[in-house]
């Protein structure tokens, strides 16, 4: 019986989480080669599901098969990378201290690992209706790392997300884990939402999706008599910077290059580069007309879902009605209910004076920024709240002239490419998904690769335990085998 | 010239967190060693200070020489503790993933590093003068981390206050850190804190203090347009299992042991034992008499200053005044402006239906909650809110009797203690000072420990860096020798 649940009501709420809850405190006792072999089958039973998956999702969000077979093995490849994290067991930061009798005051014996938060509730969002949605990156590092999650449902993918919640309950069932230590709901409404947050048992909530549902699930938690942690994944305009040297080299190279990030799955990446700025010179002529030329190719295509291509056309028109913006593509084919994809251009100065314009355009869109020389690029470039990336396009030269961009980047965005573009999130233990805000409500954890799971734990030490009463990881024969920081040094 | 700056107005803290986010963009770039020099000579600084120091404490807050001694040297242990944290490097999380160019699609080399959120505003206990005050935990953690501080002193030592204050600008003197790294206002209204934790450049805020106060703060944190993390770290009652077995074997013992405890610093700790919790018997009885008579013989001693008396004794009444509530101590010593120490019983079905006798009171105070049984005794210690601290007086044969006791001890507190008294927080890599709300506002961190930097800092992955232009813990060579983790292999 997969866990799917319809809830309209306030009881109903409290019962899905009363049941996240007495499950939290059995699963969280599951060993970690146990909780491993849990996040494999998962990753099993999805991969079990097989075409009709595919199609299914193909109908509900117009991706193409090769997008999301791509995607599915993201999702399945992230299950077992947390499982692998699981067996190898250093995420847990078991930290010994021996008690200094002798010491005056005498130290005390004090043992340190992380342990999870409780149910946490997940929203997924609609542009990776796998890879961050009911088997996400989100599920994925809760269940990891010991807590039971409760997901609620992406409208725009109901039919989706039902089927990935019943593979999980296959493997529910196959692992024999708790009964509810993984719930599936329906709502109806914004209110269902809202009262997920709220309910008392709720211990964390992720949620990768738009700035407004994102700030609005952040402020309902910390108005809670207990507040929790919110992890929102929201918005970004991820600026790239087109330095001078670079463009006067490569102009041609890089627009065909940025072309491709611009429009790749329609323009729906958080990571997709809304702002392009670089100063006014031959080189950034010679890009404008490139990727001009390039986006005038780009045939237009449908979006997730009506409602996204309507936010996209309203907010492409905020934009282009702006002052000083103008259109620098002509894209004409038309699709129907497809999204043509558009570059506009805008002086630095005008940029600098019209705020609405930092405001993400959820698409195929970009915006460039001529600047009028290097001081005013910087104003842009720092004039914009914190951001998921932030890329640089620059030669060795660029970065002779300019040393100080590199420490400027860090300070912009969680994530600093050079030369590169910034979609395509490589799932690893360096990379930090995440950024100050608004690009996360934290911008202290990543959404995505192992350290993710780092947002549903807290520590808890032991002082003076006698060894058999001590968590295995902290026992002092090691019976886990894992890596440990004993005395102050890392890792032995 | 010591930074002692006294605010009134709102621009006046405009221009303090100006200087603050200027001098965190010099003092975030300098290097490990550079940085540890100047935690190293702040605490020499402090010490140069002399007896001075120690007389003005005195003074000001009521605590005798010894005590005073000994948490000035705890506090001047924590700056070379950070020192040698920033020297041995492993603390950057420092995690490199090299390119595969061949994998499809391409894996990028990407590498990740911890950088500092921007200006801290710490706000210091009363309590602590030294240890969690001007150049406390939340200073020198946040100092560590490359953030720049400015400290709001707490009004009921001033003087102490500005002593520190001119020790650590001395240091920034004599080690040429950049001018306003630390700077230390003296705030005359309520509304200077507010603003304090609302000001744009803000980045992050340390508290430590009461509930109400530290609520308060993260209140204003999160409304902000941008909001920022706070970490209050609270009131606690940290309740003590009072096991049968142990009892019965020990009473007498335990007794005199959690005598001190109760009455340690004038019970001026956030881990005073505030609540004991037993099941009837005639161990029970003779630890009640034991405890009773142990804390007739205590000395009443003047508390920090006359607002924390007139609290404790009204917090004190309240509990008093409750329906089921007697004192069982009778402690009739008068020492003018002074607290007397003293114990209140309970039963178990009256503590559960008064939720106000949950509630820290503030002083030389337990409460005893008499339980007609262990089911009753779990009700009673899991109906209290997160906790820095829980105890259990237990022999083995309680253990394995009740073998779910430890598993719910760490549910509700950050540092679980065997057969100890949880006054007295040793300062080592596995301590844990945090736990969950309203032990503080985010129980993912600690306030005490190397670990404390966690919660001033972000990570920072850069992609297809080349190696120059990387920040040297991240550079191939690895200049810095310090620990990291490479292609998921931890710390190599």
């Amino acid at each position: 019986m997969p866990l799917t649940k319809t809830i309209t009501s306030l009881p109903e709420i409290d019962q899905v989480m009363d049941q996240s809850m007495q499950a939290f405190l059995e699963y969280k006792k599951i060993n970690a080669t146990d909780r491993a072999a849990f996040l494999e089958r998962i990753a099993d039973e999805i991969e079990a599901l097989g075409d009709i998956l595919i199609r299914t999702t193909q109908e509900e969000t117009n991706l193409p098969e090769a997008r999301l077979l791509g995607e599915r093995g993201r999702t399945t490849m992230q299950m077992r990378m947390f499982a692998a994290m699981l067996k190898e067991g250093s995420w847990l930061e078991a930290s010994i201290d021996h008690a200094i009798p002798e010491k005056v005051p005498a130290k005390p014996d004090i043992r340190k690992m992380l342990v999870p938060l409780g149910p946490v509730v997940v929203f997924g969002a609609s542009n990776f209706p796998y890879a961050y949605s009911t088997a996400g990156g989100d599920t994925a590092s809760a269940l990891a790392g010991g807590c039971t999650v409760v997901v609620k449902a992406h409208p725009a993918h109901l039919k989706t997300s039902s089927l990935i919640a019943a593979a999980i309950q296959k493997a529910i069932e196959f692992c024999k884990m708790p009964n509810h230590c993984f719930q599936h709901v329906i709502g109806t409404s914004f209110e269902i939402g809202k009262a997920l947050v709220q309910q008392s048992h709720t211990s964390a909530v992720g949620f990768t999706g738009s700035f407004s549902g994102g700030r609005a699930l952040y402020d309902y938690a910390t108005v809670r008599p207990k507040p929790i942690p919110v992890f929102s994944e929201m918005g970004s305009t991820n600026p790239v910077l087109l330095l001078s040297d670079a463009l006067a080299k490569n102009a041609e190279t890089i627009a065909t290059q940025y072309a491709g990030s611009i429009t790749l799955g329609v323009g729906q990446f958080c990571t997709n580069p809304g702002l392009l700025i670089g100063v006014g010179s031959e080189g950034l002529d010679t890009f404008k007309i490139t990727l001009a030329n390039a986006i005038n190719q780009v045939a237009p295509a449908k979006m997730l879902h009506s409602g996204i291509l309507n936010a996209y056309e309203t907010n492409r028109s905020n934009a282009l009605t702006t002052k000083g913006v103008s259109t620098i593509s002509n894209n004409n084919v038309v699709n129907e209910n497809s999204a043509a994809p558009m570059i506009a251009h805008v002086k630095g100065i005008d940029f600098l004076t019209n705020e609405n314009l930092k405001e993400e355009v959820f698409g195929p869109y970009a915006l460039l920024i001529e600047c009028s020389d290097i001081e005013e690029l910087k104003k842009v470039w720092t004039s914009v709240s914190g951001q998921l990336t932030t890329s640089i396009m620059g030669s060795d030269k660029d970065f002779e002239t300019n040393p100080e961009l590199m420490e400027m980047a860090s300070q912009i965005a969680g994530r600093v490419l050079l030369n590169g573009v910034p979609t395509g999130v490589e799932v690893c233990a360096s990379m930090v998904h995440g950024g100050p805000y608004p690009a996360s409500t934290d911008s202290r954890y990543t959404a995505v690769g192992v350290n993710a799971v780092k947002r549903w734990v807290r520590p808890v030490c032991y002082q003076n335990c006698p060894d058999h009463l001590l968590p295995d990881a902290l026992k002092e024969s090691n019976p886990l085998q894992i890596k440990r920081m004993i005395n102050g040094n890392p890792y032995q």
